[in-house]
């Protein structure tokens, strides 16, 4: 039975502070906020309005603006509130298959300090440590009191909705790793951890702050040595019962074609993936992690490129069929390659789809460039402070720079 | 922005209607339930539950009960309500590809009255008739005063949501038909009316009181002259952008394979389609619209039908890696062959799934047997009365009998 909607028996204060994560998070969507915005969006009372803020100014989350809006339309510049400048911070890990980029990103989602690098051994405590040196630099500069609320890792394979654990990342060759603990144990501190599948977090960027705002039914489809999707659909992600919805790497496409790593003939992956594009191109197997940037390096597609176009516009028709979604974000490499053989991957599409899913898709590149997943790592790791702040920020760390990077 | 979860400024008017239609959704799904329940279930207060009850008596949905419960688990009889015997009901249309199906189906789910034929032609005005015909019939012994609260109709095609048309119906060569209002023409009669897929409405009645109640992610696969599906995920339909999400008959299957009428080649519907399927056991043309029939009429399965479990299994291995569900309904003829050939469909399944997604999941004959999808058009034009049962009975029609038998 579905909850009551009704004000009667319902807990005054858990609904202040669904209303302190609400007008939170609408700020945190925009930067900031007009008090006519907040009013109307939430349909609350100006007085009620001007408690909640009090109460986020007070908890350092939000602070005054004397203008706000003129950024959209014609509004004119109004009083309101905006992301306070030392407030929470969260740490996003977009951990790849030799590399791991790591940034501090304020409320917002503005990135305020990143640090990457490429490892060497790949055993999962080898990683963490890695993870957590790059997590010290990026927290080094942190201002003090700024409250560190949590980390969010994005990786790149199947990992468990309940508790995080990475059942099979298969580029990094791992099964049943607890890397959040890992990542905690190197860094010597508790603090709160979540992660999440790359294209699933890709999506919620997109979804969030990119090229899909407003768009209930999405894909952000991943290349990235790995093909996977993040699927968002009534505005809700698509987890599935487990939180593995979206391998769409492994659709059967050529039951006459290569091995995969997953044991079947022909997984979509094994046309289109970055070791097919590779071999098709002759780039060196140590530059496929890197494949979006030396694909993003040719003015003209060399005519090996066509047939990948067709395939992934191919897989593309079979995404729609199934999914039926209003916008396709090329992430990873396929944004370059969508650069390179549109023609390609818009026939596959059209050849392909039923008119009827296929008249209303756009295909887009993603908004976010690059930064899609590291930001959605970051949308994660603040998801609880937009549920219940004061809890939140009750689990924060305070003095993040010196117990994380002590 | 979410809608705020306060009482501050709602309607308590729209509260109290909202409470109504939840209530009334709880009985209908268990046919009856104990006050104490529902004051456990709705959170609200026994003289909230109390007023409600009476006011739902008063409209004549749901009468008074001595003995409830005892059903499930070993509680002891109580005090309740059951839904009313001459109360509410619909009428449920399953259209076929050769044949119709109608049902006056009661709160409850429960099917007071049935009817079936055969057509000749499929021109829609002609299909349109043959099933107000139907809808005539089941219509002509309801209880005076019970209100028809709408007809839900099922489509083997695909609905757009925002409208019902009807944009292709493949196997009745239908293109944009704008079905809904054909039947209230030949009925000559105002009543509200609903289209959607077929196997959307599987997966809404196999979810609802059929093999998966309680389950948050299922397919229905449905095999049905045309093979579809219905997704539920998180406990929400997935439905897409304009309402044609589940084309996974279309999904790419073997792309050296035989013509689909979508205009790819090898489709998946193409290898374990009804045709397909009735090629492999030399059943005749004619009798593939009851090709579940045929199927069902073997004691072993021929040696021909083995090398399509495969088949069936693989396709399923795609969707489950697509879609994580916990559950699959194996819906229409889909069903039989799991009768005979469920180890050639389970190996298809575990060979080809990743095992993080196969692990988790059950395939299901279901539970409401060929009823699932007709059952599940009840319910979608049960749907009004749940979101606010005033108002659908205010727009339900009283006299049916007279005025659409008339
Ligand atoms: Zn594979
Ligand atoms: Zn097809």
């Amino acid at each position: 039975m579905a909850p009551p909607r009704a004000g009667l028996g319902t807990n005054q204060e858990a609904v202040r502070r669904h209303n302190l994560g609400t007008l939170l998070r609408h700020v945190h969507q925009r930067g900031q906020s007009s008090r006519a915005e907040l009013t109307k969006g939430m349909g609350l009372n100006r007085s009620t309005i001007a408690g909640l803020v009090a109460e986020l100014e007070s908890l350092g989350a939000v602070e005054h603006a004397d203008t706000v809006g003129g950024t959209r339309g014609a509004g004119r510049p109004s009083v309101g509130v905006r992301v306070a400048r030392n407030g929470p911070f969260v740490v996003a890990v977009d951990l790849g298959v030799d590399r791991a980029v790591v940034a501090r990103v304020g409320m917002g989602g503005t990135v305020l300090e990143r640090a990457e690098t490429v490892f060497e051994g790949s055993e999962a405590w080898q990683v963490g440590a890695v993870v957590a040196g790059l997590v010290r630099k990026v927290v080094a500069d942190a201002p003090d009191l700024s409250p560190l609320v949590g980390i969010g890792i994005s990786v790149p394979g199947l990992v468990r909705r309940s508790d995080g654990l990475i059942r099979l990342a298969p580029n990094l060759d791992w099964h049943d790793v607890s890397f959040g603990s890992i990542v905690l144990a190197a860094l010597g501190v508790d603090v709160p951890i979540s992660l999440a599948n790359d294209a699933d977090l890709g999506a919620m960027a997109e979804h969030e702050r990119g090229a899909a705002v407003g768009v209930g039914d999405l894909i952000y489809v991943s290349g990235n040595v790995g093909v996977g999707a993040g699927v968002i659909t009534g505005g809700q992600r698509l987890e599935g019962a487990g939180g593995y919805a979206g391998e769409i790497g492994h659709l059967r496409f050529n039951p006459g074609g290569k091995p995969c790593h997953c044991g079947n003939l022909g997984c979509w992956e094994t046309e289109v993936g970055a070791h097919a594009i590779a071999d098709a191109i002759r780039c060196p197997p140590e530059r496929v992690p890197e494949l979006g940037a030396v694909l993003a390096g040719y003015a003209k597609a060399p005519r090996e490129l066509r047939a990948i176009g067709q395939a992934i516009g191919q897989g593309l028709a079979s995404l729609i069929n199934a999914f039926n979604p209003q916008v396709v974000v090329m992430g990873g490499y396929f944004g370059a390659l969508y650069s390179l053989v549109r023609d390609e991957i818009d026939g596959g599409v059209a050849d392909g789809a039923l008119p009827a899913a296929a008249e209303s898709v756009t295909l887009a590149h993603p908004a976010l460039g690059d930064d899609s997943v590291l930001l959605g790592a970051a949308e994660m790791a603040f998801e609880p402070l937009f549920v219940d702040p004061p809890s939140a920020l009750g689990r924060a760390i305070l003095d993040a720079r010196a117990r994380v990077a002590g």
